[in-house]
């Protein structure tokens, strides 16, 4: 059996009810949203989607009450920043972002950049983290249109003072959205006491649901604001040939990933009931064990933050003299550790780092890990750096 | 136990391998998709996906002798046909379409629309059908640089000449971009035979698999003019800040629906191995029981083709003096007949066959339905019609 150390790609393993309620859907329920005869079957999908909504609503401390309405259900968090960013930001305006943001952010702004929309990307320093003075001169003097930033670093996880940058964003007027991909689900966030424009999230990652769900929750009169990416039948208004204003229909065109939710909703209910305090707990004890014991190996070099408070427990590093990919293969070649090396789609977060272009390997911890995986690891970067003295 | 009659809003119910295939891709596979080191469960991931896209190259008759790049995978038709549409129009084009097209059709040329793309809406007749002539001469007047039309409606079932219609727009020059929602699975197209430039499809309906996953099977060189809806990290070209021209990684960004993949895997072998031509044998008789049989009930009004060589077994009805909300609700209750009421999000297709603003039930068989199931909804129906009558 394997050392799954990849939870920032994909949390695994998954809690067993998040394949037993998408099977469960596809065999039992499976009626279609809101493209029925209101069946009794279809009114328990219907329950089960705007259940899931409430629950994201809930624990993202969404707006109007937790109105699951402002929950908008995406593909991933990928699709999620690009139905903002692009449904957003039009030719003239002004958008700024840092330099740690992934290519989720980054590939759709830099897209934006040559139809006409000034980009402004605000220098993070050298552990990936963006200080408030400089932020908020850079707000200042640019006054933008949209800020977009993320929560927690993918590649070395760095935690931005969030509560900080969203009262910035709030004294000046600049709605601002959150890529919370790394963090949902393990820091808890309040869109409403932060005044949080759009929060992107993602299913599979700390939400430890499956792949292929993710979305947006938003502030009422930001979404207002934000065109739609995808347009079509949304069982609803069906008279009319133009996409619906109301959430939300607006966001959510075709036949949702059902089975996705019902996967989904089953990891918030097993969180919830494990208790998200208890879960985190564990994640920062793993992620303590682990940081202590990498500062301990002489040839490693760590990047981000020194201290727990400051990070989560997802880990960039290089082993003097041994480029990453080969670190990353021997180590499930040899131990059966599975890592993930190279640039992990966030080609400015390694510049950030002066890790570009050989990147880093990654480390990544999940719930279900245990010191025993902690320790799996550290000995055999250990015997790795003893060889490689040779 | 019900009758579902529902097939084309999602087929029901699915092969039971659907369920299993997703809970294990779950709970015994799990990697991500080239975000990893390349373990061996990585690996596995990956060859489950290029299966699954060259599965449905072959099945779709794909360019490049099936060469499985050729196919992007989306959440569902509706992202697939936003993808292609907003991806090629600019303003100033001019498009061409029917006026049997589906909402996630009209949504997007509507707002399209708005932007200074050129719209013409070709009127079918009243039983849906896109007479060859009609066709060719509007193509001719209006030189369109694109064209999107359903392969068969999903109101009334109506199959258009599909060859026939691709063989004028490849004598014209006019890429064509193909709705396959309600064929994909039931009615064999080749696009290379077909010189189709985009086929839509979802994997929920005829290919029988989970809701959330669609795609689209490209024509390369039309793939090349179509810029991403969605853009972000491909796990590819990372140090790369603009999205990758390569396919398939140009269209898809982010974390892919893995379980919905491998349900769909699933699908397609299933019904490899049952015989799609025993299944869509089977359908056909269903179809022509049930066309009978409506035909036999004088108060039944029918819209669409009145044989079955023309039409899917979807059919459109309305009862003289029910409404069709009412007549969907009473079969429902009464004996648990599933069926879909009102517009279908087809607004501009009722107007063609003169069902608009009141619409039409929609009863859909699916390969699962039996003889009885048709009887039992051709009982229900009469027993309705002579109540009805006082």
């Amino acid at each position: 059996m394997g050392v799954y150390l990849n939870n920032a790609a994909t949390s695994w393993p998954k809690p067993r009810v998040v394949a037993e309620s998408m099977a469960n859907f596809i065999l039992k329920a499976g009626a279609n949203l809101a493209r029925g005869s209101s069946s009794c079957r279809d009114i328990k999908t219907l329950d089960m989607v705007t259940d899931c909504r409430a629950n994201i609503a809930s624990l993202f401390g969404g707006y109007c009450d937790h109105d699951p309405r402002y929950v908008t259900f995406t593909s991933n968090v990928t699709e999620a920043l690009n139905l903002v960013i692009k449904g957003f930001l039009r030719p003239g305006m002004t958008v700024l972002t840092s330099s740690m943001e992934h290519n989720a952010v980054m590939r759709p702004l830099r897209h934006l950049e040559r139809d006409g929309v000034n980009l402004v990307v605000v220098q993070c320093d050298e552990k990936g983290y963006m200080h408030e003075e400089i932020f908020e001169d850079e707000l200042k003097k640019h006054m933008p249109d949209l800020v977009v930033l993320n929560h927690a670093s993918n590649v070395c996880g760095t935690l931005q003072d969030l509560k900080a940058l969203c009262r910035i964003c709030r004294d000046k007027g600049v709605p601002i959205v959150v890529d919370a991909a790394q963090t949902a689900g393990h820091i808890p966030i309040s869109v409403s006491e932060n005044d949080i424009a759009a929060l992107c999230f993602t299913g599979h990652k700390g939400l430890l649901g499956p792949q292929g769900i993710g979305g947006v929750v938003w502030r009422p009169d930001f979404a207002d604001r934000v065109m739609p990416l995808i347009e079509g039948g949304t069982g609803s208004f069906s008279h009319e040939e133009i996409q619906p204003k109301r959430l939300p229909d607006k966001f959510e065109a075709g036949t949702p990933n059902l089975p996705g939710i019902a996967g989904l909703q089953a990891a918030l209910l097993w969180a919830d009931n494990e208790g998200r305090d208890k879960l985190a707990e564990k994640l920062n004890e793993l992620g303590e064990r682990l940081l202590k014991g990498l500062m301990h190996i002489d040839e490693v070099i760590l990047y981000g933050p020194m201290n727990m408070a400051d990070r989560l427990p997802v880990f960039a590093l290089n082993v003097k003299g041994i480029d990453n990919a080969k670190l990353a293969l021997d180590l499930d070649e040899r131990w059966g550790i599975e890592t993930r090396p190279g640039l992990h789609c966030a080609p400015r977060a390694h510049m950030t780092l002066g890790t570009f272009p050989e990147g880093a390997l990654r480390v990544s911890i999940g719930p279900f890990n245990t010191n025993d995986d902690i320790d799996v690891l550290l000995d055999a970067l250990s015997t790795l750096v003893r060889e490689s003295r040779g």
